[in-house]
């Protein structure tokens, strides 16, 4: 009879309205975005504050269920999505505020509810910047894009989610609640505690609010697409660019021929905005403060001088806001593309910039070898060394039970394989979850996973948060 | 007999020249820089590699030893300074090689003992810039910076040494090495647990090695000094200047008069470069990588503004380069010249920016009430929130037992109740050694720091890692 009981007790701390036991009421929680998990729960909850959450979490330590924290369910490695056990989703919607806005020390404090485009507006509304950007942006909250340390598309120059958060509030497993809700840049007084829940995917504790990082904004912004032969000559491109207009640069994203190919036809209304299609292409966007000197022309000198170097084969330069949306939009797009193409083993790898050449070549190599009739796009931050790799296999042809899974595994290890003989990394900016959990030995190792799993006893000691993400708990 | 067994074998690992256990070899560094602390070791050891680190590590554990990591012995907390217990003491200056240098990635492995300047000229040489400055440069060693996750001068523009550092090694109490080495900028796999070993002051781990950021070099640097008359003046110039130069803006230093005197009174050579005193003033440093428009000219225009907006009373900008190095000798003398003048109670205060000049306010009052005697030196970075009060007391008139002591601790809780009040820290880049410990209760508060201690158990079992520094074991 814990059931019930149970959902009373919650009932009681976030309203009943706010408490979810039906099963239909559940489901779109009990799922994840690309549809690869479902699990089940007790309960959804939505607290309204943070103290209705550390409330949740006492009721969840007495009657010993796990707690699955849950913000806008778009990741993509099924880190949201509970397991089978005896699990509590917390949806984090309904803190939506913004809390505090300071334009002396340029920081925002938002709860961890808050959409991700949301923040921009209030941002871009007091005149600053907030420039996490990535592509679910209209619905995925803040306090997941912490959990997963996101990446997106300005990581280049402002960082990753990490570089971005100055305070965090969490709230552990206990019901403690961490106040660490701080603008301060410089803070040296023993362990940064805040750092470990930055990417640990709600494995140690709920992150309920955050102070946020927010820049001047830019009053120049100008983007350019390029079209070149290969990767190194993408870097040659990089190189060039960060040497002169070094910061400025906010963007740096690649594409092959066959990943524009499958926005240009699944996503009606983009256009390829050159005469001709071309092997590889960038995306750059530069911008700047100051409006003292012209940035377009000094992105246009610094093109030519690349063009006339012979490291990039052409350039376009937007001529309106409008046409640079538009390049922008089949960037923008490439994840619906991909889940509307079919089925996609897509990787999420970063090698260090001087081994991205190799580690296209090898995984080209290895898949025309291996998987002749899958197709290969690549499409990526190469600015920051992140390169994803999406192999699309026909459904059709792995029919027979297993065989999808199979595939998918072995183009696991080709691609491992090549991303950690490269001193890379298997997962730059989407996590583990559940879908990378088995391969986060290679990438880390025992001694390592031994070393998480007891930070983790340290912090969550009866290990209750989001089980079974990341790593599963040892023995010991 | 341990002693001498433990010696024997620390000397087969490290070399007889490098295991120094005569009281007259150890002395050195048994104490402080500032000469407030001495402790006790069985040895000092200087390990040539990872590997030697790695099995002194082992040896330690065995005899049942603490460790006590040691860089350039430059703190002003006593972190590097050993206890009366059974220590030995392990300084890093023999790795000091240059591992490796990459310009696609724009990363530089260097070891733990390399000395900061070795490796801003490192950097320099191959046409790049790694951002780390302060006043010790010229013997602190790299990996005591990134224990205490220090600041300094460049910390506006590129954040303090936790955003420089890419990769670390770290070799546990129980030998094992931690292979972080990586130079990838974008890695989301389970816990970044490099982030605890920053600012962690050798409690948890050694540091050997890391990965470092170096940036393009800036061909265009421009400094000025700034009168004005109070704080609020000088967060009026900041927002100012950030909102058009944004990330140009370097460093944006304050001082108050007492402390350009104390500075002009005992470092020779030294000179004000302005025809009037003034009761604060603001060093400005502003970069660019872009050679394309004037970054002078821009500076000049917007000084001038703030100057017709009565937000600023004079500025200076240095003709050449040596009228620039000039200014800036009289920043970066500041510890050594208020080491000169005599007994100072310093502080290492952040709190947020828009608190400032409440800050500033509330410690003058304070001082002027309790210590009407004494001097009160106010420097430091305020464009991170940082500022430095320095409360100069005459010895001769705390010459009875204990009363030097009395009076810092009461002065030192008068600021720590104007910083805490105020939403600050008691450390923003000096950490808490054995100077702040028993202060970190204030700052952090009991539960924060069983969580700390809950991660040292984590890492550090035995707690022999440099025991008696940031907080003591509990009894947990």
């Amino acid at each position: 009879m814990d059931h019930p009981a149970f959902c009373n007790s919650l009932a009681a701390i976030v309203g009943s309205a706010n408490a979810l036991t039906a099963p239909a009421d559940m489901a779109p929680y009990l799922t994840d975005w690309r549809d690869r998990y479902e699990g089940k729960a007790w309960a959804v909850a939505r607290p309204g504050d943070t103290t209705q959450v550390a409330a949740v979490m006492r009721l969840c330590q007495d009657f010993k269920v796990n707690v699955v924290p849950q913000g806008g369910n778009t990741g993509l490695c099924g880190a949201a999505t509970p397991d089978n056990g005896r699990n509590l989703v917390l949806r984090l919607d309904r803190m939506n505020r913004i809390r505090d806005f300071d334009d002396v020390d340029a920081v925002l404090t938002v709860e961890a509810g808050c959409v991700l485009a949301t923040i921009q507006e209030e941002a871009a509304t007091r005149g600053y910047l907030f420039p996490m950007s990535l592509g679910a942006e209209g619905s995925c909250q803040i306090g997941g894009n912490i959990a997963t340390n996101a990446g997106g598309t300005a990581v280049l120059r402002y960082g990753p989610m990490r570089d971005l958060v100055l305070g965090l509030e969490v709230v552990l497993a206990d019901g403690s609640i961490c106040d660490w809700l701080t603008p301060l840049r410089k803070n040296t007084t023993g362990y940064d505690l805040r750092q470990l829940f930055v990417g640990a995917e709600g494995t140690l504790g709920v992150i309920t609010a955050a102070c946020l990082k927010v820049f001047p904004s830019p009053v120049q912004r100008e983007s350019a697409m390029v079209a070149l032969a290969d990767v190194e000559a993408a870097l040659a491109l990089l190189k060039h660019l960060r040497g002169q207009i070094g910061e400025r640069l906010l963007s740096f994203e690649i594409m092959n021929k066959a990943q524009v190919d499958i926005v240009l036809e699944h996503m009606p209304g983009i256009t390829w905005p050159m005469a001709q299609p071309t092997p590889w292409c960038v995306l750059i966007e530069v911008t700047d403060t100051l409006r003292s000197y012209d940035l377009r022309a000094t992105l246009e000198a610094l093109l030519g001088e690349a063009l006339e170097a012979g490291i990039i084969d052409d350039a376009v330069l937007p001529a309106s806001h409008q046409q640079q949306e538009a390049l922008w939009r089949l960037r923008h797009n490439v994840s619906e593309a991909n889940k509307r193409a079919g089925y996609g083993v897509s990787h999420d790898t970063a090698v260090p910039l001087r081994h991205q050449a190799s580690f296209a070549r090898r995984v080209a190599e290895g898949v025309e070898r291996d998987f002749p009739d899958a197709q290969l796009l690549m499409v990526g931050h190469i600015g920051d060394g992140n390169i994803h790799a999406v192999i699309m296999l026909d459904p059709e042809r792995y029919a027979a039970p297993g065989a999808l899974n199979a595939a998918a595994a072995a183009i696991n290890t080709l691609v491992d394989e090549a991303t950690l003989s490269l001193g890379g990394t298997i997962s730059a900016e989407h996590g583990i979850g559940q879908t990378n959990k088995a391969r986060l030995i290679r990438g880390r190792g025992a001694a390592d996973i031994r070393r998480m799993q007891a930070v983790k006893r340290a912090l969550d000691p009866d290990g209750r948060m989001n089980p079974g993400k990341v790593f599963d708990l040892g023995a010991d």
